[in-house]
Parts: structure tokens; sequence; C-alpha cells
């Protein structure tokens, strides 16, 4: 057989050849624009010249720090069109992460919104490697400043619209570059490759995960600077699909109303989106069912989101699965054929589970005793393999932490039903590991939110001379319950569901949570102020 | 990313692990036999171990002699399984030509179907590489023999059903081999790898190209000796879609109860297939609304055929275009989402054609004077490049004549419209070059066979001093019309839809036209004959 690479340039060649009429839509400050993929590809092309002639290398980095819209999506494909490295940054870092993930990177070029122009002027002197910044500004003219920048529009007018992509590449050549942030130290870069990032799509593409198709009309809401959006700017260019990008600050009245005029078929978002979402079309009246389906992941999803959805909205609910190191997809949850006569309730509960492999993902999951039973009781560690999950950090010694015998040990404790289907319920640091048996924290948290009383539920770990480690649960009540309600009626109500060596050693009322600036639990941080409570008391 | 290699084994494995349940269907002598995966996975496991337990090493070939049965397909996945290549051979070769692929190819094993022992019997003495035949057979006992058999069914039984598949394989080796029938000289063979398998499988699950899914009864009825079942017996098994093979000697009466009988959703055959499946569901009523789709290649189909499947039935009708050096699929007929607001007669036109290119596969399309225009009017070879697309056939000298600077050369002569359509108007070897333009021998032979009198026409090249080549047309009548059409009634009929200069020089009238075993016209042979009646008168 021919030795054909499979690179990111090939599928922005055929959507040119074959889909040059079709549109991508993208909000900005000064409304809608509209875009043929005819002319997006001249543009990509455009921005490809100006790299090169600006001295951008191959396998060199180029960041971009930016929202989701056209102009980011002419990187996508620019910058690993001339064979360098395309690094999207996370803009909700904090400036030390940035500075330090961009000086890892080395970034040579920066393409960033207007808006974060005042961050970089803040922290460009810590930035020895960059040598410009593309501003992708929506005005005509940029700010005053001191920094080398270009403005984008007027800067690729001088590029050649019929500019040669690189025809020589190597599908295992670096396309992307997207770093992780670590609940503890720096964060960790994952490098995709043009083979990972192709193969990644044609999965998106399958009947059987998202379907992505020509004919629909596709919205990551999910940023551009998370996993590549998923992957959907890159598989909905090459199979021609019309592309709907947000923009910037996208709130629940944006996301409704593009859906409405836009008719879009599929969006991709994390639950707190679709949350959000489906308030504010309970608020007022559009018209979104145009939406054949929704993706939705990043974390679990509420039952109750899924229940709304499919019952209500007849909009299918696509819970998936995947991390920055798997591209992102690994799991789709979508019914088998032979559940389809299942009662709405089994259905229900399995579209609330992450779901099971797409073709091409393979996995092992090790619990206490080895391999799992898969029984959908017995939890162990989801470690993975396949040809787009990766298999380092970039440049980064805690590879061997979680990359080992050829497979990504990636932190996530799941149980595994006969169908295959996997569900998350912790991650490994916050598994409790009681007397030889492992509690899920995550379980016990879902079953106390569950109750009317309670605000919300954190469940840790603190050690036990005993039992190696025991669960403690801290519950911040609603303020109605405050005084009423106490840990008592709290452990009766979870001893309906659990086990009794699962049920806390104590329950602690809490007026707060203590939480990251993303809003997850810090966890470490509450074990500290636990064991100090005790320590005290 | 990690080196995880795309193997046809890590298909099967999939199909173990999520989808034990699904089933295959099988028809034999017997009657219809059912398996699950899980018991058809075991099987092919034995097989595999007692293929190699037989001496089968890593690379040497395995061929089959088989229709479309249970055993055929864990032949499909035991072969590669040990690294060994699947070579499919067509059972309807003659006897010399059978002789001489199993020669070239060193067959080292053959499994066959017991109706062509006789057959083997015969050559066997001629095929120095061959130690075993393994008898696929429905029966108990085999017949009395000198060759050295083995009974399938009771030889697999000693096999390990959790025999490992081979675990370091590279996707660049070989899988799979078949022969194609050359028009002239021997059959030459192509080496499909484990790479090029899969990625063609992905291809064929995409949800814009024949959407294989888990949800479908997909049934090739296509035989499992042309190019691998055109990838479906391989897709099928990793999506884990129940597979129906409707056996020896597949009437139409069969193909539409399987349909009917098994709900079937996607069925694929060559077009006199569906031709007589029409007629069939036409004079008896089967119940065929399961089918949401039939996929089609081979030649074109008369579109006839594709308007009665649309508007009669609602049934998708899916042309494709492929060849034995592409893995087969390379273009399928799909409406673009533009398209489907269009009328039914312009949406049939657009599927009579042969599609555009699948994800995956480039094309160029050189004319007389360079790349063609994309006007659906001017004429060029079609060359195609692509991850499954062969770049040589097996130890055959004739590699150069076909495969040049990085292209297939088809032999394909295509217009390509607007949106990039590809329809086939002849085989370059067929076309007439006349006075420095082309003209399309299977345009004319179209048009002439929309003629109420005209049972059959052939259109063939014959030198000329001033022009180089001119069209003659060989025109056998319907009975009730020999001796009352006249030819200067057929060209003025020509003449309402092609230029003058088009128009043939002559309309021969012929009792038949030549034709080879499986009937098609043998131009060159008639073009012999055109000449002779010439040079006599």
């Amino acid at each position: 057989m021919m030795n054909v690479q499979l690179t990111v340039p090939s599928m922005m060649e055929r959507a040119e050849k074959l889909f040059g009429k079709k549109e991508v839509v993208s909000k900005s400050s000064k409304g809608i624009q509209r875009l043929t993929y005819n002319q997006l590809i001249k543009r990509t092309r455009q921005l490809s010249s100006m790299l090169e002639r600006i001295g951008v290398k191959r396998g060199e980095r180029v960041g971009t720090f930016a929202w989701n819209h056209h102009k980011h999506l002419e990187a996508y494909f620019a910058v690993p069109g001339i064979g360098a490295v395309l690094h999207t940054i996370n803009i909700r870092l904090d400036s030390e992460q940035i500075v330090y993930i961009i000086n890892h990177a080395r970034d040579k070029v920066i393409l960033l919104d207007e808006c974060f122009l005042p961050l970089f002027e803040s922290i460009h002197q810590k930035l020895p490697h960059v040598e410009a910044y593309i501003i992708m500004s929506d005005e005509d003219k940029l700010p005053e400043t001191d920094l080398p920048v270009y403005h984008y529009e007027n800067w690729i007018q001088q590029g050649h619209a019929s500019h040669s992509f690189v025809q020589d590449l190597n599908e295992e050549e670096p396309a992307g570059l997207c770093y992780t942030s670590a609940t503890t130290g720096e964060p960790k870069g994952v490098v995709y490759s043009h083979r990972a990032i192709y193969l990644h799509c044609m999965a998106l593409g399958l009947a059987d995960s998202a379907g992505l198709s020509e004919a629909d009309t596709a919205m990551p809401i999910v940023p551009m600077f998370h996993v590549n959006a998923w992957g959907i700017p890159f598989a909905a260019v090459w199979f021609g699909t019309k592309l709907v990008l947000p923009g910037a600050f996208c709130t629940s009245e944006t996301i409704a109303s593009l859906i409405e005029q836009e008719k879009v078929t599929l969006a991709a978002a994390v639950p707190t989106v679709w949350l959000n979402f489906l308030q504010e079309i309970e608020k007022r009246p559009y018209a979104v069912d145009s939406l054949r389906a929704i993706l939705c992941g990043g974390s679990a999803a509420p039952k109750s989101v899924i229940r709304e959805f499919q019952e209500k909205y007849q909009i299918e609910f696509m819970h998936a699965y995947g991390m920055t190191e798997t591209s992102p997809v690994v799991t789709v949850s979508r019914l088998k054929s032979y559940q389809y006569s299942e009662d709405f309730e089994y259905q229900l509960n399995v579209k609330a589970k992450q779901g099971f492999l797409v073709p091409g993902v393979e996995m092992k999951v090790i619990g206490q005793n080895g391999e799992i039973a898969w029984d959908g009781v017995e939890m162990g560690e989801l470690l993975l393999k396949g040809p787009w999950v990766a298999s380092e950090y970039y440049k980064d010694k805690r590879t061997e932490d979680t990359f080992k015998d050829g497979w990504l040990y990636t932190g996530d404790i799941v149980t595994v039903d006969e169908e295959g289907t996997i569900k998350i319920v912790d991650r490994t640091k916050d598994l409790i590991k009681s007397g030889g048996e492992w509690i899920s924290s995550v379980d016990l948290e879902n079953a106390l939110i569950a109750h009317e009383a309670v605000f919300e539920a954190c469940v840790i770990a603190v050690p036990h001379k005993m039992w190696q480690e025991r669960p403690i649960a801290c519950v911040v009540l609603k303020d109605a319950y405050k005084g009423i309600v106490s840990s008592e009626e709290l452990l009766e109500f979870l001893a309906l569901q659990f086990a009794k060596w699962w049920l806390p050693d104590d329950i602690l009322f809490m007026d707060e949570i203590p939480k990251t600036t993303v809003g997850k639990f810090l966890k470490r941080t509450l074990r500290e102020q636990v064991l100090n409570h005790y320590q005290k008391g």
C-alpha cells in the first residue's frame, strides 16, 4: 500500500476541493461574521505564508491565546500547515502558570485576542523566547503598546492566498501542544502528532461515536484552548461541516440564540454549560429542535440534565470521556442496539455512565487484585492505550509517574459493567482505602447531595490506625436546614444505600468547602483542615 | 503519542470485549446457522492456533476458495491474526488462472468449500507449494480423496479457543492478498496491509460514507473473494454489527428472504444483483423496509434502478467506486446537505454518478492538457492516492505501467463536476481519440441502449488516416426490430444528443457481441472482427 501520511493539512485540502461553499459562522465583538470555506482557507494560507516569512520554522511552537472564532480556526490549520506546532494556551490559568508554559514550550510567536494585550504587557519581560504577538483584533487599529505586535487582519493581507502547505510531513511529527493543569506542581504538556489528530477526527466521524458529518452544523462551545475543542474544529473542516464558533464570554443566551439562528445540530460543552442552557431555554422559548445531539464531557453530567434533554427535548445526550492526554475522546455513551427496547430509566442509567471505548482505543482496569471483573461493582484504575493517546509529557520528568508499560495511567477510578460501559467513581488520590477495600468518595458525595438539606458535600480520607483510611464527610447545609439536620440523620440516610463499612466515621458541618479557581473541591486543603480540627479537638 | 499499530486482530479483540452477544447469521447447505460473536471469535482463535500448528508462518499466504459464510469470516481474522496473509481466490476464474495465482502467491494452505474439491483434485499436481487443504464442509465426514485434507470442523476442535493473536505486528505488514483479473495477461496481485484494512474500515464507518454501525445488520452479497467483500466483514466485526452471510449460489429469492427475516439494514452488491432483486420483489411481496441503504459498486448502476430504490422503496441507493487496487472504497455518491432541497431528478443525477472522495483519498484527473476542469464535461484519466491505495502489484513487472510518481493510474476515464463528483465515462483503452479530441464509447453505448429497438450496443475505435481513430457502433437489435430499424435511424437518434464529430462512422448490426465469462464486452476481439469485416468488404 502507498506510504501516504495522515496529516492535518491534507484535511483542509479536502475541504478546499469539495466544500468551498460551506460556511463558518464566527461571533466577534462586531457581531456575526460569515466566511465560506473558500475564504477561510485562503486566509489560512495567507497566515501560514506570513508565519514562515517572520521565521517560524518546522517543529517550532506558535502559541494561541484566544476564544472560539474563525481566526483561531485559521491558526489551527496554518500552524500545522507549515509543520510548526499549534500551542493552545488555556486563558484561564493564572499568570505564573501562563509564563511557565510559554517558556516551557518556547513559543516563538503568540496569536492573541486583543482583550488579552494588557496581560501580555505585564508578563512580556518574563517571556524571553517570544518574538512577536499577532493581535487577532476586530478593530481596524491596534491600541498603543510597547510589545512587538502585528495586526492580524492587516498582516495576513500581505500573505499569499495560494501558499502551499508543507508537503513532506511525516505523520509522527508534532502538530499540536496543550498543557493540562496538574493539581500539584506546574502544568504538564501533551504533544499531538498529525497522525493522532487525523485518526481522532476519523473516530469523531464514525456513525457509532459523534457521527460528525457534512450535514451537521457543529458548535464547539468547549474552548479551543481545551484539547483542541475536543477535535471538532479539525474534523468539521475535514468533513465539510458548517461550523459555528460562539466567540468570547459566551453566555447561555448566546448559545441558545446561535442554536436557533444557525440551526446547530451538534454542540459540545461541559455539564455546567448544559445545566445553564436548560435554565435559559426554560425561561425563554428558543427553537432548539435542530439539535440532533449534544456532546458532553469534562466531568460527569447529573442524571437530571440527561433526563431533561432526552425526555423533554428529545435531544440525544452523548456523554463522552477523555482527557488532555487522550486527544480527548476515549468513550462515548451510546446505547447498543439491543438496549433500544429497554425502558427509559434503564437507558438513562446507561447514558449517565461514560460509555464504552470508541474503535481504536484499548483499556485495562486494575483494581486491588489485578484486572477487575466487569460487574459494575469492582473498582480499579483506568489504563488506556491507543493511537491518539499520549506516551509522555513534553520534556517532563513526571512522565514516568503516568506512563508505564505502554499504558496511560489515567488516575481515574472506574467500574465497568457487563457491556463494557465505564463509570468514573473517583480519582485515585481521592479514593478511600479502608481495611483493604476501596470506598468511592464520589459515590458518597452524590448520595449526600441528593438529600434535601445538603447544599454541598465533600468526602475525604483520614488516616486510621486499624483500617488504614476512613471516610469523613464535610457538608454544607442549605440555610433553611442549618441547625435542624443532624449528622446522625444524614448517616441514617446513607445507611439506606451503602454497606455499613462505607459510612463516614464522621460528618462535619461547614460554612464552605475550599475550592480551586474553576470550582473543583480542594480536597488536599480540606484534608489538612479536618486533621487540624481533630488534633485541636 | 503512543506507537500503537493499526492491526486487524485489534479489531476482533474489540468485538470480543464489547459485542460478544451480537450475532453472525450464516447460510449453509444445512440451512441457517447462528453464532454469537463470542462463539465466532473462539472458533477463530481455534483456527489460528491450528494454522500455526501445521506450520503456517508469519508472512506466508493462506488461500481461501469459498462463498460467503461464517467459516470464511473466521479465516478473515484467523489468518491475519497469526501474521499470515489471507489470499482470497476468485472462484470464478478459469482453472489455468487459479493455478497461476496459487503458484504466484505460493499459498501454503488452502481453505475451501467442499463443492470445489473436485476442481482441486484436478489441479493439485500443478500446485507444488500447497501442503494442505482445509475443507470447510457442512457434512460430518469428507468424501474419499487423495488430497492432503482436513475436515475444518473436526480439525479446529483441536485448537485453543483462547489462543493469542500475534502481538507485535507492524501495521505495514501484509494481511491480505487479492488478484485482479487483467484483460490481457495473467491476474495481478494486490497486497493489503493491516494499516490499509484498518483505515479503510474506519472510512466505511464514517457517517458520510456507508456509516456502518453497531445498529446495522449488514449483508455483504458481494463475494468475500472480491476485494474482501469491500471491507464489510472486517468493519462489521470491529463495530459489532450483526452480519448476515448469504452462502453459496445466492439467488434473488435468498437475498430478499434474508433481508426480510433478518431485518437487514445495509446490503452490498453489484448492479446486476440489484436489478434482479427489484424484479424479485416486484413479483412477490417481501418486507424489505428494514433496509436503510444499499451499497452498489463494481460497475455503474442504471439510473432506472436507482430511481426505483429511491422513489418506490425509499431506500437510499449509495453508488460507490473503487477497485481491487483501492481496498476498494474511493468515492460514495452521497448528496451534500445543500443539495437536499433540489428536486428528485437533480438528486437522481447526482446519485447516478460515482460520488466524491471519502476522507483519506486524494485524486488527480489528467486529460489531454494536464489536469482537467471540474466542469462535468472535460475528460481525463483518474489518478488516486491514499493510505488504502496500492503502490504496486505483488511481484509483478506490470507495476511500472500502473503506478507512477506516487499515483495509481486507474485506467478509468472520468469527468468531474463542480461539486467534485466523478462520473466514469470510459476505460482508457476503450476511449476513442479522434482528431485530438476524446469520445466516450460508454456514453455512445448508453445512448444507443436507450433506443427501443436496441438490445445491446458496443462502440469501438478503428484506426483512421486523418482523424487517428473513429468510433464504430456494433448493435444487436431486439428480434422484433430486426430488418426494420436502419443504421441511419439510429444515427439520427444519436445526433439529437451528441455533436456531429461524436457520431459513429458506421453502425454494424450483429447477432451477438463477444463477451468474457463474466459478461463484459470483449472489445479487443470485437475490434479484430470489425477490422476483418472492413478488410474483406
